[in-house]
């Protein structure tokens, strides 16, 4: 029996579209000779959808499309679609009033609803908020053979895997205890670094334990600030990887389940990126094709200082979208050195991409006359060096609403994480495209970049073949500076960056405390400063534009900080520290005053 | 046995700081002869903590603290602290690390532990995300009265008054079951307009159902966006209400049980603010003033711009903070009408505060110059709009990075709902005063202000006698512009206010369909557009400042919209719109193609 996996690319709302998406799957299936076709999770409304499932007329129309495509899919094909359906006994017996459901289509008609069992309540997810969890594991059976079904979550609770339960069931383990066949999970799982190399094996010792063939389908695309890899899988019962779709693409992949055998054949194995960096660089040239193409946008525009940052975001905007919808500006100060502007241009070159220079000197001057009454007993500092990159961020802003382009911000995670950045400044933009890459890592793909630029294929980039270095060499070599006064170098305000990145990665990953990231061997003065500059700035991120995620922990929907805070773990932290000063009562009969 | 409330007003993560409170409020009962003291849900770290959670260190600092408080309280005295703690069982049964939990300490130590049962995850609420649900409901003996605790939600699941069922467990009904005296219930619930009324009836059908006496502690101040009422009350088992503590501002409210008859005693009751303006005007000024103080900051600036909006947060700033802690800088444009700068200096004037005027005109010039030649061929518009109220935001951040002020920005609720605002513009500011608050709320609350300014005390606003409208009349009476072009006033761009505002409370805050809001009396293009506005404006506010919450469903931390997404609503839509056509299979051989 062939079954297929339609890797699917949604948009999110877009139920029409995506329900068309499916139907188009179907037909290919079919042409294929599948009995089965696979969906993602939520397929028809894209996932996440979030607020949108408040709205009742929002689930009303995937209920009715649904019914519309059951009539509409090719005969003796039988779907998975990924819906969510109401929650009948919400009102009754309390619950939320919806499930987070997949629904079985054959012969005109829904056959069977499966309910996600396990929601994730973690870092993005939000699952609770809307969705009841389903009760119990259930199977179909398909021309004599069962197949167990599970929803994205519902296989991520092997305590031998994880070495501790995550949830007090385990859907797996129930599914396994039936005569089942086969074992079918529809995702909606989001990419980060080194990720799917542990789906695999989550997958693998799951297929070992229970004996059981398991296929994996998972969505792709990029939906906001989340990219969906794909990699949809296929683990035969002795854990033997039998099939891999594409990484970053949509695809259909189809796969013989052999009934005698009850086992799953080899197939496809499509090869996945052969390295962090080319794995990194794939998810954020989708994440940025995807947030212009379902925003509506059909350029792009940002600022190009003659840095790394802005050098990476103008190689990844031009391989998602063409160098024709790319247009680099740049905004040369008086700060400014010559070769800020000659290595920004030398890049555009290499990408050929558009430029326009507007130098800033002139509105520099407006300001400081504006301001020249009110600041006349200051001196220059933050609010002078802020005014330069407002100056360069209402430019590009005004570029972006004359032309209608979509601005990109180019700020990485290291500036996000401790705020050497501009708010309303460089900050601004409808997407940052490397807010989730960590200063080390910008260096490491561009380097990557300029090691493979002319052996492997780079999305729309159409580089000269005379190019040997994507990025030019200057920009790779020379401090990073923001180049906001003369002769300022990033490392006069931040620690290295190789000492910085680890810092947060223990602090703002790992959830570290103070005290044991100096035990790893930082300096605990370093350490102090690092997160304070940490705490100090969550107000910058809290307007931050949506970053594509790549790591386990981003500064994003799932990073959820108080900003009127007053926690600040610090290195030399002892209970001592917090002992209390018993009061004498203040007064014995007022209530304590707002103070 | 004479009980007391604590209603305390903590800064989120200060544990120390929350502590202190809680022990002097612990000695201010002693001397009022109580023999408990209840404070508000996870007192010790104030409520919501959020990701802070995440960190081993602040939970563990809480249970640190928690050890020595019990150490320093009064002999003689019972005290319930609210704190996180940790599930013993998860990592062998499941669930989430953490109990939101209130501990029973006495003698020195920690009696009894009791854990939050029903976990919002709902429009704000992510206490899943945290937080494992506690088994049961249960209670402690004190002076051989028995005390049933539950915290916040685990009392909004009366079927009977809700008409349905929130969560499968009802605590409450529980607790009744037991031999019980008396409920407590130590609560973080935050401020909407019309709550308390909502709370009270609520308290007041529990406590005649199960014939039990409920004492309610809230928290009070605001976190972030949220704001929290206080409003502490106890029912008698007749359901009578026995007493109110203050509204938005701190108490410590004590109360007689009488273990005769099983219930408490008539206690004070104070009477709540006497009009929805008067409550949401309290609401914001504490929430502005909380801000301000738990950020660190003295001053404020903003600017005025003449019109109601700013007028409106100027006067809030004032009462929160003080008349020589507010700014208020005018920025006149060539476009700006004469009685702008007339009416925002008269406004300072009666406010007392001080005000800086720096006109944007040269700005303005600098700019068209800047993009003579890139806009050259195009026509003044939106761009040239935006770039002055860029130009503004950057001259008011200028102010506040130069002297340390906090920003407050001063766009409403119908604004940010549509979209009228500019991102980087108006909407920069590290609190959005009003954000929450619709437009015609906004004229409602000036007009009582001016109705009531000599005879209500409205905070720290000192007004001089003769003053006899606080909200000058021409800024009440001229139709609402963003003077950006000459003779613009908002009705050009957006149906008339109470149309718009009741469109959008229909479809924001009720989640009704285009077509019933269409059958609540609405016209369909009117309906239509401003919906495809909501839908379109969501980028910006996405980028927006905290805004203080004072709706059931305000844009922030309980609006979770995609941005990349194409669900849009529409009054005509029907099943039939949503027909799929029936595809060709595109190719026989290919997988979808990434588009």
């Amino acid at each position: 029996m062939k079954i297929s996996i339609a890797q699917l690319n949604p948009t999110i709302g877009d139920i029409a579209g995506n329900a068309q998406q499916i139907l188009q799957a179907a037909h290919q299936a079919v042409e294929q000779g599948s009995r089965l076709l696979l969906t993602p999770e939520l397929s028809l409304s894209g996932y996440p959808p979030r607020d949108l499932l408040m709205q009742p007329a929002f689930v009303a129309e995937m209920q009715d499309t649904l019914q519309h495509l059951a009539q509409a899919f090719p005969a003796g094909l039988a779907v998975l679609v990924g819906a969510a359906v109401g929650n009948d006994q919400s009102l009754q017996q309390g619950g939320k009033p919806l499930f987070n459901s997949t629904a079985l289509v054959q012969d005109g008609q829904v056959q069977q609803w499966f309910h996600k069992r396990l929601l994730p309540t973690y870092d993005v997810f939000d699952d609770h908020r809307y969705f009841e969890p389903g009760s119990e594991s259930r199977y179909f059976t398909l021309d004599g053979v069962r197949i167990g079904v599970t929803i994205c979550e519902d296989l991520w609770n092997d305590a031998a895997f994880w070495g501790k339960r995550n949830y007090a069931v385990d859907p797996l383990a129930e599914l396994a205890a039936q005569p089942i066949d086969l074992i079918v999970n529809l995702s909606g799982s989001p990419y980060s670094v080194n990720k799917q190399a542990l789906r695999e094996a989550m997958l693998q010792q799951a297929t070992q334990t229970y004996g059981q063939p398991i296929l994996y389908a998972n969505q792709v695309g990029g939906n906001d600030d989340l990219i969906f890899d794909g990699n949809s899988v296929g683990f035969d019962r002795r854990g033997q990887l039998v099939c891999r779709a594409k990484s970053f693409e949509t695809d259909l992949m189809t796969v013989e389940f052999d009934p005698e055998q009850r086992d799953l054949q080899p197939g496809l194995v499509v090869e996945p990126p052969d390295s962090t960096e080319a794995e990194i660089w794939q998810a954020l040239v989708l994440g940025v094709r995807d947030y212009v193409r379902k925003c509506g946008f059909s350029k792009v525009v940002l600022g190009l200082s003659g840095g790394i940052d802005s050098a990476l975001v103008a190689a990844i905007a031009t391989a998602a979208i063409g160098r024709d919808r790319v247009l680099g500006v740049l905004m040369p100060s008086p700060y400014s050195s010559d070769h800020s502007v000659r290595d920004a241009l030398a890049l555009a070159e290499n990408l050929g991409i558009q430029t326009q220079t507007l130098p800033i000197g002139g509105l520099m001057q407006a300001y400081d006359q504006t301001f020249a009454d009110l600041f006349a007993d200051t001196e220059f500092g933050l609010a002078e060096e802020n005014i330069q990159s407002r100056i360069r961020g209402t430019l590009l802003m005004g570029i972006s609403n004359k032309f209608g382009h979509l601005l990109l911000s180019t700020g990485n995670k290291s500036e996000m994480a401790v705020g050497y950045c501009t708010l309303y400044g460089d900050m601004n933009g409808g997407l940052a495209a490397i807010a989730d890459v960590p200063k080390t890592r910008v260096y490491s793909i561009c380097r990557w970049l300029n090691a493979h630029c002319q052996v492997q294929s780079l999305g729309l980039i159409e580089l000269d073949p005379a190019v040997t270095e994507l990025i030019p060499a200057p920009i790779l070599i020379k401090p990073p500076s923001a180049e906001l006064k003369p002769g300022q170098v990033d490392q006069d305000s931040l620690p290295p960056y190789d000492i910085l990145d680890d810092v947060l990665c223990q602090f703002v990953t790992q959830h570290r405390a103070p005290a044991e990231i100096v035990a790893a061997g930082h300096d605990p003065a370093t350490v102090d400063r690092v997160i304070k500059l940490v705490t100090q700035s969550e107000f910058k991120r809290k307007q931050a534009p949506p970053g594509l995620k790549i790591t386990d922990r981003a500064f994003g929907t799932g990073w959820r900080m108080p900003i009127a805070c007053r926690w600040l773990p610090a290195t030399d932290r002892t209970a001592s520290s917090t002992l209390l000063s018993i009061p004498r009562p203040v007064s014995s009969s007022a209530a304590p005053a707002v103070t």
